[in-house]
C-alpha cells in the first residue's frame, strides 16, 4: 500500500514539474538514426543482435543482447522542447544502478561542436510506459541531438517528441568506424548513472570513433556460440573485455576459440584484450582476491600462447588501477561508479587509440 | 505480475549469492557508536532532529529530518563476516538514485589507516525488511567498521551481525570536531551512488573533521524555524549550501534572519556561505539558467549586506565550476554524481579546511 502510495504522488509530481505540452507532435524513432548496431534485428529494432538468427547462443545472453545497452538515436531538430515516450519490457529495479540506468534515457545536445547532456528521462516506478518532457526552453535555431537508449532494458517503442510547429530529423551518426566491444557488466554499463556515461560511449563522444557496446552483465563468458557470431560482424576492431564473468578454468578453455575465430575470418583487423582492474570487494574478501588473482593470470596466460602461436594484430592492455587507487571508484564492490568509469577511460581510450591508429582508425 | 515476478527472481540471486549465515550473532547498531548526531532525538534514534521537540518545522523539513543522511555506525569486531538486518519507512524506489544509496547500507573497513568500502547492503525490491552479508573472508585480526545508514529514508531497526564466536564492541567515532552543515538535495548525498560517497562523508574521511548532514532534498529553503532549531546546535563551525532550493525572492527574504540567528547565539563561530554551481540543465534550458543566475546573485549580494553590517566570521565560497567542467559531472542536469561529488569535494574541501583552520578546526 505504502509502495503504491509512493508510486501515486511521484507520479504527481512528475505531472507536475514536467507537465507534457499538449501541443508536442511525436515521430517514430527507429525512422531516424540509430547508431550502435551492427546487424539488422527482425524481431525489434532496439535490439543489439538477432537473436532468433543466433539461436545457439545461451538464454541468458541472448536476452541481454535484447537490451538497448549502448543505441543511440541521432536527430535534429528547431524544437525549443523535446520529450519523449517509451515503453520497456520490465518495469521493476536494481539494487544497484539508478532507474534512469535501468529504464531512462539520457539526451545529449551538439553545443558548439561539444556533446553535452540536456536531460534525463526519469522513469516512474512501477510503471513500463513513461512520458516526458526531457529538455525544454533551448535557445532558437537547429540543435543536434543523441538519445541515449535504456542499457538493462529491452526498449519496446520509442517515440520523441517536438513542438508541433517544428520540425525532426534523421542526422547522419557522427561517429566513424566500427570497434566492436565485447564483455561484461562493466562494458554492459553498471553502474554508470547514465546510459550516456558507460564506458563505450564516452569514448565515443571523447574519439569520434563508434565503439559498438557488446557488453552482458554477468555473462560475458567467451562462449563458443558467441565466437561465432562475432566471426559475422563486419568491425574494424575488436575489444574483449571479457574477463570478469568466466571462471580461470572457462578462461583457460575459451579464449583461444573465441580470439582464433575472431582472427580467421577477420585477417589483419586488430584485437585488443583488456585485464579488468581487481575487484574493490577483492581487497577485503580473501575468496574474492583469490578469484580475480586467478582469472587475471588465466588471461594473460591465454594471450601470451596466442601471441606465441604467432597469432598477429593481437594486443593486451595490462590493468594498472584502472578505477583509481583510492577505492571510492565503485558502487557495490565489483561495478564502477561515474568516477571509476571516468579513471577507465581516462587509462583506457589513449591506449586504445594509440593501436587503433597504427590501423588508420582515428 | 511482471513486477512481482522479478522481485521473486531477485530474492532467489540474494538468496543465492548473500547466504546468510546461520551462525551469525546480531547485536542492534544503537547500542554501538553512532556518529553524525548533534541532538538527542528521543523518538528514534536513527533520525537526524528532534521533531516533536522542533515542532514548527515545515512538515517537509520534519520528514526530511527523519532520514538517516550522514549517520554512521563505529564499531570493531574479529569476525571474517559482518552482516546486517535493517528496516526502512518506505521501501520504494527513487528515480535518479541507486537503492543501495536510498535505502541501503554502505561499510567501511580501516586497512593501515586509511578508511576502504568493503561492501554494499544492496535492498531487495519492493521489501522494507533487509538482511545481507556486507562482507566475508576477511584476513584475521580485530578490524575498525564504519557502517553507513541511508540517505533517502528513516531507519525503523539496524542490527549487525557477526560470526557467532567473534565480540563486536562500540569503537570511538575516528572524526574531530562538529561542522554542522544546513542546505541542500546536494548535500543530503543526492545522488552519490552510495551513501559514503556524499560529500560531507567524503570531506569527514579525508580530514578527520565530522561534518554533520543536516541536508534536506529540495527544502533546503532557510526558514525562519529552521534557523531557530540551528541555533540550539553546539557546533564549532556552520556551512550553509542552501542556495538551490529557495527562490530568489526567499532567499533576499530569509538569508539574513538565518546568519544573524546563528550568530547571535554562537559568537566568534564561523559561518561559511557556499555559492552553488549553475545546474547543469542550465546550460540548455534559458529559464532554469535564468533562476539560477538569480539565486546565485541574490545569495551573494545577502553576503555582501551582512559583511557590511559588520557581521564577522563570515565566509562565501564562490563557485569555480565546482562539478567541473565537462558538464559529466551530473545524474539529471541538476544533482552531482560520483564524478560531479569528487570534484566538489576538491574544490570545496581545501577552501573550507582553510577557513577552518583558522579557528583551531584542523
Amino acid at each position: 500500500m505504502e509502495h503504491r502510495n509512493l508510486i501515486a504522488v511521484l507520479c504527481l509530481i512528475s505531472a507536475f514539474i514536467l507537465p507534457i505540452n499538449a501541443e508536442l507532435k511525436y515521430v517514430d524513432a527507429s525512422r531516424l538514426t540509430l547508431i550502435g548496431k551492427v546487424m539488422p534485428t527482425p524481431e525489434n529494432v532496439y535490439h543489439r543482435v538477432d537473436t532468433v538468427k543466433y539461436n545457439d547462443m545461451p538464454f541468458q545472453v541472448k536476452r541481454l543482447f535484447t537490451h538497448s545497452a549502448g543505441l543511440v538515436v541521432s536527430f535534429k531538430t528547431n524544437s525549443p522542447t523535446v520529450a519523449a515516450r517509451w515503453t520497456t519490457k520490465g518495469k521493476g529495479v536494481m539494487g544497484n544502478v539508478t532507474p534512469i540506468c535501468d529504464r531512462g534515457l539520457d539526451l545529449y545536445m551538439n553545443d558548439g561542436g561539444k556533446w553535452i547532456p540536456v536531460g534525463a528521462g526519469t522513469p516512474s516506478a512501477g510503471k513500463a510506459e513513461q512520458e516526458r518532457v526531457i529538455t525544454k526552453n533551448l535557445k532558437p535555431g537547429v540543435h543536434r541531438f543523441l538519445l541515449y537508449l535504456p542499457l538493462f532494458e529491452e526498449v519496446r517503442s520509442l517515440e520523441i517528441g517536438v513542438d508541433e510547429e517544428s520540425f525532426i530529423e534523421a542526422e547522419p551518426s557522427p561517429f566513424r568506424h566500427t570497434v566492436l566491444m565485447y564483455g561484461s557488466s562493466i562494458l554492459h554499463g553498471a553502474c554508470a548513472s547514465r546510459s550516456g556515461l558507460a564506458y563505450p560511449a564516452r569514448m565515443s563522444r571523447n574519439t569520434g570513433i563508434n565503439f559498438v557496446n557488446y557488453g552482458l552483465s554477468g555473462n560475458g563468458k567467451m562462449e563458443a556460440a558467441v565466437a561465432d557470431m562475432l566471426k559475422d560482424i563486419d568491425a574494424d576492431a575488436f575489444i574483449l573485455d571479457c574477463m570478469p564473468n568466466p571462471s580461470p578454468e572457462e578462461i583457460t578453455e575459451r579464449t583461444q576459440y573465441l580470439v582464433n575465430t575472431i582472427r580467421k575470418y577477420h585477417q589483419g583487423t586488430p584485437i585488443i584484450m583488456i585485464e579488468t582492474y581487481m575487484r574493490e570487494n577483492g581487497y577485503s574478501d580473501q575468496a574474492v582476491h583469490d578469484r580475480c588473482t586467478r582469472q587475471g593470470e588465466a588471461f594473460v596466460k591465454q594471450y601470451e600462447l596466442l601471441k606465441k602461436q604467432g597469432i598477429k594484430d593481437l594486443y593486451l592492455i595490462r590493468d594498472n588501477h584502472a578505477i583509481g587507487t583510492d577505492h571510492e571508484g565503485s558502487v557495490d564492490g565489483t561495478h564502477p561508479n561515474d568516477l571509476g568509469f571516468d579513471r577507465m577511460v581516462e587509462q583506457y581510450q589513449p591506449q586504445i587509440m594509440r593501436i587503433l591508429k597504427k590501423y588508420g582508425i582515428k
